[in-house]
């Protein structure tokens, strides 16, 4: 007969300052006996990095490495084949802990259930064990705070868009909204300059990069003169127009 | 001469379980002279409550007690004067403060710049004061944590709504996102149900009221069979419809 299961744990392991990590993380740390991260093969785990600190000495590790991220278009059935067999090999790598009656926790930039890959495991594996989902703080609330800047207020509606839309999606959906965070905005920054141009918002826009981190870049979108910007950058366009 | 001036500190408290404070958090209630927090006169202050827990004995408080909240329309004068004169005397008391060297702490609910009452004093404050703020998890995070749920993933766009907003708009923007979070929910509640059903969102809807408290409150909203709803309800309406 086996074991009773195990617990699996996603944890929100915040923006990227360690030290904004919350005590219920902490503790689910200190009962883990596996601590689960994603990572790209070849680079560092971020999630892994901003748990560092806080992590036992000698906890069991177990690295999930995804196969192909931006090599391959999203489309495409070949990067759906390869990415749903890495999520299955990582649930079963993770339910194989779970069997012997061990706690997996799941470090997860961010909030886990909020554009995380963790909630990819939750939805393989929450119906057959035991399973807690940590709320953390998002990139974006990181992001915000950081540059000081209050995003959205009363009545406002807010949205989350992906700068992969199409240029007239895009100018539609921030024309629509009070505030605003465009998500991935890497190659896509012509399009969506001329997206925010279009939709009267380009000169509440703010560039951030690294939001978080001790090296952040935030400036305003109309006075950054190139076009370069990191995959994961993000722009955010604040709301609350009538301030009392 | 005086002193050199003070520091202001908005920190989020995170969305009710005392644990879901970072460690920034503690760090900044450890700093503090002075811990000023909102509340409804005659009512106990949440954030304080949740933060209680955490602060030092004997600290300086500061209550700043709101004189109307959902007495008066929003849309009338003499609400919008009340409230103005009211974001200004608390200013103007946090500032008394501040001039005197002090670290004045600043407890937000969720995070501090996302729909807090925070980002009243800090355009008032910001300019004349160095000031910081620490990103908390948001009220919704906590819910679709407590929930177990998914709630955006990939390339979905994500919008929050006021309950607020007229049936038709409610019933356009809902149909318009992949998925949404609906606040404020309270008596719009039957209004939010006929916007849900008509957008074809009504199935996927989750009532959540006191999400990250011990006596949370979680059901499909068409299993909810009354019309009775808080006026700090959500209803989770998740996306991610294309699960790999």
């Amino acid at each position: 007969m086996s074991a009773a299961a195990g617990k699996l744990i996603g944890v929100g392991v915040g923006p990227g300052d360690p030290e904004l990590v919350t005590l219920k993380a902490l503790r689910a740390f200190g009962e883990a006996d596996v601590i689960a991260f994603f990572a790209k093969v070849g680079n560092e785990s971020h999630s892994r990095a901003i748990a560092a600190q806080h992590l036992r000495a000698g906890v069991t590790e177990l690295p999930l490495l995804y196969p192909v991220t931006t090599e391959l278009p999203k489309c495409s059935n070949h990067y759906r084949d390869a990415i749903r067999e890495f999520y299955d090999g990582a649930a079963a790598a993770i339910a194989e802990h779970l069997d012997r009656g061990s706690t997996v926790v799941v470090l997860c930039e961010g909030d886990p259930l909020f554009y995380g890959s963790y909630m990819h495991l939750h939805t393989r594996l929450a119906p057959r064990f035991p399973t807690e989902v940590i709320a953390g703080v998002t990139g974006m609330s990181g992001c915000w705070s950081a540059a000081g800047m209050p995003i959205a207020q009363g009545d406002d509606v807010f949205t989350v868009l992906p700068a992969t839309l199409p240029e007239d999606e895009l100018a539609r959906r921030l024309a629509d909204a009070d505030a605003a965070v465009v998500m991935k905005v890497g190659r896509h920054l012509p399009k969506l300059r001329r997206a925010l141009k279009c939709s009267g918002r380009l000169e509440r826009a703010i560039y951030v990069e690294r939001g978080t981190m001790a090296d952040a870049k935030m400036i305003p979108l109309a006075a950054k003169t190139d076009n370069e910007a990191a995959y994961f950058a993000v722009v955010l366009v604040p709301g609350w127009e009538q301030r009392p």
